[in-house]
């Protein structure tokens, strides 16, 4: 009997398990938030990922839970983990990835560069971090943030007082110095419960306005110091954390050299959408594997290089009708559609371009998604 | 709105469209046989592909229809027409693959190389034919043969004596000369309703007891003379009948350094699987390109070499328990399981590798595939 893997969340992340899934002979059911998600095909309920009834239920049906996103509460978690339901990654590994505080913490200790950070309840302790770091600072909230949401990059408390004040009993607001970095690169890593671990080259990711829009494989330059430095990154966090499935640690360059830890997403991630047509075997597969507890696949590029630029919607901007178009012009294009409701700066889809003149790749890549755009 | 795909037939081919529609963002509908098909987690239908009411209520859900396998009954097709279904490939196209007498006729208009044949109804025809040609025959049944199913190799019309005497007034028994071949080839190829085609590289498929288990992409030494022999082959074909999806034309290069048709496949085909990990294009999402007349992917290799090594069923052969052993041993093997009950000798898998060392990739397929044999 094949094996049943449930994942909680119906984004694009569990629609692009439902390929690797079909591949493997793996039984794939989705509990997606409504009944035109993104993954609906693989969707076997429908319901609140909060409501501990409908978690519970939608557990009992398979061998292993998973995760499109980071938001299942931590009491639901602990029911299933009362009710004997595996989880993976297993939810003393989610807390740090649901609270930016115990992440940064946890990472203090196992010695992962990092930028400075504080927590902070009042303005007094907002003024005092600005001073300590130059008068500019990144707040954030502790919980809740994706994609530039829960992000301020602020010069003065004034600018945090709402969320100062909207803080309730024991919460904290989240301080971290401003760096200036010469870019932005990810890398990504999956582990297994047995231990075994496997990393793909570490990638430059491009944000414009907080959204990732960009990613180039491997980093331009990054052969050396940097690929080792951004894996035995991913490494100590992995194992220190207890990860298991893939994991997504972002990191700044900094124009001093060094490599610093900004984000962690504990679940495949939109750096590594590329690893389906650039890797010969994708995150997504990979992630199917690891949660299964079974083997890792291949990391290694199947070509030079591999560029995906991503397809946000916009007001007037209709998918289906400029797939022919992108087709027509790039051939060599991947082209992937996620199926959700247009909205202005939504995630729509992404394209993939993998070769191994970087120019050409880009250039394709680029074009191939500019036929989406107005 | 996206398209609508639908496929009559929920086998591993109409299994191996989804993760090529959910990544277009198509939506596809399978018409199954039975509730645990192949292809069951794109069901929206489970009937008889011989009823006409459930497959002309299956056609009315979606934007055009296509196949997993080429058995639905002339008159269903005719109905769907009358309804103004569009059915890709069409019933011209499709009655080619369903009669091989007729398709045999087409290509000798077509002037396409075959070996020598006739029409057989009682045994002095078969006598006949026998004596013309050195001795010994093919015979096959014009209707429902495939994977060396209604295939006899013989040297006497007694051992058809059986076939003969069931035919149906107005049935025909197919003779064809029996081929010395070098090997056997396969050239596949994708159309449009538009006229644009796209051909894969030529191939080497090799049969046991009638069933093929092993493709070599590309054939080897095919380059040059021999490749240009099939691509034209196949493109005569695709055109003179009209084909629109992917045809797959099996091939035998002979001893004397010709190249002959053997069968016709209008669907994806077993010798096609590696392009989901070798090629820039799968088969299965040319397919639904080429069916919804969307512009044809690239169809250049991702790698110098890829081998695609079929996994049959046995008694005691359980696919799960055999998928962690693949893995461990072959990490760059990509393995695709069907999700089918097991039969002896049954398709319920394949695995590909990919390469730029043809030896060590063909050792790697059959390394992997050999987890899963006794």
């Amino acid at each position: 009997m094949a094996q049943r893997v449930g994942v909680i969340g119906g984004g694009q992340l569990a629609r692009m398990m439902i390929p690797a899934a079909v591949n493997l002979g793996i039984d794939i059911s989705v509990l997606a938030e409504s009944d035109d998600s993104s993954a609906r095909l693989g969707a076997t309920a429908v319901g609140d990922y909060r409501d501990v009834a409908v978690v519970r239920e939608f557990a009992s049906t398979v061998d292993v839970v998973t995760f499109d996103h980071e938001h299942v509460p931590a009491d639901v978690l602990s029911q299933l983990v009362n009710d004997g339901v595996t989880l993976r990654p297993g939810p003393h590994a989610l807390a740090f990835a649901q609270d930016k505080i115990a992440m940064r913490r946890r990472l203090g200790e196992l010695g992962v560069p990092m930028p400075g950070w504080t927590m902070a309840t009042t303005s007094a302790d907002v003024t005092s971090f600005l001073a300590e770091y130059g008068g500019r600072a990144v707040a954030k909230t502790a919980r809740g943030g994706y994609d530039g949401k829960g992000v301020r990059m602020i010069t003065s408390a004034d600018e945090v007082a709402d969320w100062l004040s909207a803080l309730a009993e024991g919460e904290l607001l989240l301080l971290e110095e401003w760096i200036s970095f010469r870019r932005e690169l990810a890398q990504q890593i999956a582990r297994r419960p047995s231990g075994e671990v496997a990393l793909w080259p570490v990638v430059e990711t491009i944000q414009t306005n907080g959204v990732c829009t960009e990613v180039i494989a491997p980093a331009p330059l990054s052969a050396g110091k940097v690929a080792d430095m951004a894996a035995h990154i991913a490494v100590t966090i992995a194992e220190g954390l207890d990860v298991t499935g893939v994991l997504a640690v972002e990191l700044f360059e900094t124009l001093d050299d060094r490599i610093l830890v900004n984000e962690l997403a504990m679940r495949p991630h939109n750096s590594g959408h590329w690893t389906i047509d650039g890797s010969t075997t994708s995150q997504f597969e990979q992630h199917l594997r690891a949660v299964l507890d079974l083997p890792l696949g291949a990391t290694e590029m199947t070509a030079d290089h591999a560029v995906m630029v991503n397809v946000l919607g916009g007001p007037s901007r209709g998918m289906t009708s400029r797939l022919g178009q992108a087709m027509e012009r790039h051939p060599n294009a991947k082209i992937h559609v996620y199926g959700k409701v247009f909205r202005a700066g939504r995630k729509v889809g992404h394209v993939t371009v993998a070769g191994d003149d970087l120019d050409s790749v880009v250039a394709q890549a680029r074009g191939a998604a500019g036929n989406f755009q107005d």
